[in-house]
């Protein structure tokens, strides 16, 4: 059993300081211009090393709230004026911070693989919601009767027919999407970070939904990316008025949006708000970073429609794949880059050229069989009742004061639990009873959301599951 | 059939006229300071459009030999000093020529994969050298067996009985490599990203080889890095004379190198050098990406060394894969990256996290099975034939004054043809009697290697092949 390790406990320590000194600022006892408690002074009180109040202090002159001043110390900055409910923060450079979500992510995605762990953490669809026999049928007949051309290479943009089957998924979105329009990526990971590279450089500011998907926030930061936070609704998405205010200020370059049932929040962008993002984009001449992965696994009537749907000026650059809905292991993304197009293939040639032939041939031919659809339906199905689920029994086991979103579709909850608590103490403690969870503060570069967690319901309910949330909730009302 | 393009006509033009100029600075007819000719002037006199001279006066500024005066003209620089046999270039932000790589790229890439060229072009070994009965029955076997887990991700670093089995390889080299030590990636293509992105950032100064593998040069270019060319033995590999001199006159962030029969050239770096080549590295504290693709294809009595044999600081970062040996279109690629293991670690997850579960599991029982090794005997002595072969027939039909290189592994040779013989003009018309073949001013950013192509010797010998190479013979004397 994993127990914190040294670098997450100089993390707790490392929070306490810079809450200890947001809290002096946000009171007012601290004002623009005063000198901040010397780093020996914090030390003493708060009983944690100078280096632990250093590391905190150089993180806050990241986030723009102190100022370093040679041979005196730090002071409180004059506060940038900023849009209600928007964030600016840099992402990057700040060393700590970036070792210390390292170190995290890094025990998430162990613990995903990890068989003895009860998997509410990471954002995984079990495989046994997923068509193992058709996919592995297609699979084997497809390396035995195309063997020598599943083991040359398959080159950027990828398999032709794999493209026209993913081109073909649109028409019942009522778009028309070219097998030219599509290049098949290593998963929809790979994706964002063509697409970023093609529309980015280091230093430029993106925008963001917060909270954000962290693995969103990691590519961000190693990329030297920086990120303004738009608040965003847990029911409707990305509030257009906030993300409009910032566009009028600050020199975004792009945006970055999962419209279909966020991750964490699982909201969904109501169509109106994404003919007027549409729009927006369109009015700025900014590129808009679509991620909808989640987008097939609605709890509704229809399939909601994507950004790029409504967008006339190959501004959208959509992403997507088939590790939520079909096969995670099979590696196969895709992006429809609108006027992009030739500057992401150049990135895909250059940074990874081909994907894996093989699993690129046996979904084109799973694709073609006609199972994918009915498999789509199962599995929305499967997703809402567990989904439901975990609602009904957080609600019941969690303690007063909890609340969770509604998500219409994908298989995450967003849990705000009673102020006070904190996500990653429930982290460990969850791991110590064989748990895992996300924390919320992973999910902004702000270290909001601390008294959050995200719980996945990508596996079938169970005994074992049920008990586990009993145990959450003991957890998060000790 | 595919003909010249307009982009590739505004290529010739455009070099006609970075020539012309070139000329006139090298036989000293314009001077430092003076101004060179006017776009106008230049523009009627080569019967060129005023926009190519510009382009071409764009990219001999970026490549230092010209300035721009506002509202003056184009002035010839004072020389920056080199060393002897080493150029400094830029491969950044000139776009016409990067388009103009850019489209050529997507030709020789899309030329491969066409069943009615012949293929001397694209270093992809034929599949029919490949042991595809063998590698199919252990990818129905594997995925048969594993169905669930294959379905599932296998997140960075890898398969762990993947990474065991390429720990082992090292073995014969008497090295002891951990499965700990093995990153497993998309391909060396990925591998050579992920180094780059952990050793360097946009703007610093990496030393490669020149002539150099041109896929390097386009990441290189991408990522907004400059190279400096370190002169090269087609024999022994990159100087360390001329290397030791740049390092101690420049700031160099990274080296990237072929050692084991470098493409273009087959040169094989003496031990002795390799040893020097470690001292070097430490000696500067300097990273050095070492490619070793082609390490396994030796046409002599033993498998040559890496240089992260010799190296004793964690500063060498190898990379390898599959591709050349097995399958290409499997993507299984991995990298030893020393010191730097925790960051290429990082950067594997944030940009594109796992690598296909069932490629990696198919891969890992073939090595096992034990017949990799009877393969490889195999595979080394039908491309030492095949080497051979195309060395006499080329000798055979190639006009007076060819010269080629003599590799003792790998399967490209590297021709140097008459002078004023134009690689770019055999290019195209071998292309037009359908065959590729790969012009040399592409493995050089400052297009030296005009009179040079590459002939890859990748596919079994035929007697269209033999026929193509005449054909070749009498483009090149035409």
């Amino acid at each position: 059993m994993t127990v914190a390790n040294s670098a997450q406990m100089e993390g707790f320590l490392y929070d306490r300081v810079s809450r200890h000194v947001m809290g002096l600022v946000e009171s007012g006892t601290l004002k623009p211009g005063d000198r901040a408690p010397s780093l020996r002074q914090l030390s003493q009180q708060l009983k944690v090393s100078i280096t632990t109040v250093k590391q905190a202090y150089v993180a806050l002159e990241d986030q723009g709230v102190l100022s370093v001043r040679p041979q005196s110390g730090f002071y409180v900055n004059n506060r940038v004026e900023q849009a209600p409910q928007v964030q600016l923060r840099s992402t990057t450079s700040f060393k700590p911070r970036k070792v210390r979500f390292g170190e995290l992510f890094e025990e998430i995605f162990q613990i995903a693989n990890d068989p003895n762990i009860v998997p509410l953490g990471a954002a995984v669809p079990s495989v046994d919601l997923m068509p193992v026999k058709g996919l592995i049928r297609a699979t084997n007949r497809a390396a035995s009767r195309l063997a020598e051309s599943v083991l040359d290479y398959c080159f950027p943009p990828g398999n032709a027919e794999l493209r026209r089957q993913i081109a073909r998924q649109y028409l019942q979105l009522g778009m028309s999407v070219s097998p030219d329009d599509v290049i098949v990526t290593s998963g929809a990971t790979e994706a964002l970070h063509l697409c970023l590279q093609a529309v980015t450089r280091r230093g430029d500011i993106i925008a963001v939904e917060s909270p954000t998907y962290f693995s969103v926030l990691r590519l961000i930061e190693r990329m030297g990316l920086l990120a303004v936070e738009i608040d965003t609704d847990p029911e409707t998405g990305m509030r257009l008025d906030a993300l409009e205010n910032v566009l009028e200020t600050m020199d975004v370059k792009a945006i970055l949006s999962v419209p279909n049932f966020n991750n964490p929040t699982g909201a969904l962008m109501p169509e109106e708000n994404k003919r007027r993002m549409a729009e927006l984009i369109a009015e700025h001449n900014i590129p808009l970073i679509e991620d909808d992965v989640y987008g097939e696994l609605y709890f509704d009537e229809q399939r909601p429609p994507v950004i790029k749907k409504f967008d006339t000026n190959g501004l959208v650059l959509t992403c997507s794949s088939f590790s939520k809905t079909l096969a995670p292991g099979y590696r196969i993304g895709w992006v429809l880059a609108g006027r992009y197009r030739d500057e992401v293939l150049e990135w895909k040639q250059a940074t990874t050229s081909a994907v894996a032939s093989l699993t690129q041939q046996a979904v084109s031919d799973y694709l073609r069989s006609g199972e994918y659809e009915r498999h789509l339906v199962r599995m929305r199905k499967a997703f809402r009742e567990q989904v439901e689920k975990m609602r009904f029994t957080v609600a019941h086991h969690f303690p007063e004061g909890t609340r969770m979103t509604n998500p219409r579709g994908g298989f995450v909850l967003w849990v705000e639990m009673p102020r006070g608590v904190d996500c990653l103490d429930v982290f460990n403690r969850a791991l110590e009873a064989g748990i895992s969870i996300t924390p919320g503060i992973i999910f902004s570069a702000t270290r909001r959301y601390r008294n959050f967690i995200r719980i996945s319901c990508g596996h079938s309910w169970s005994a074992e599951i049920e008990q586990a949330v009993k145990k959450l909730g003991e957890i998060v009302a000790a």
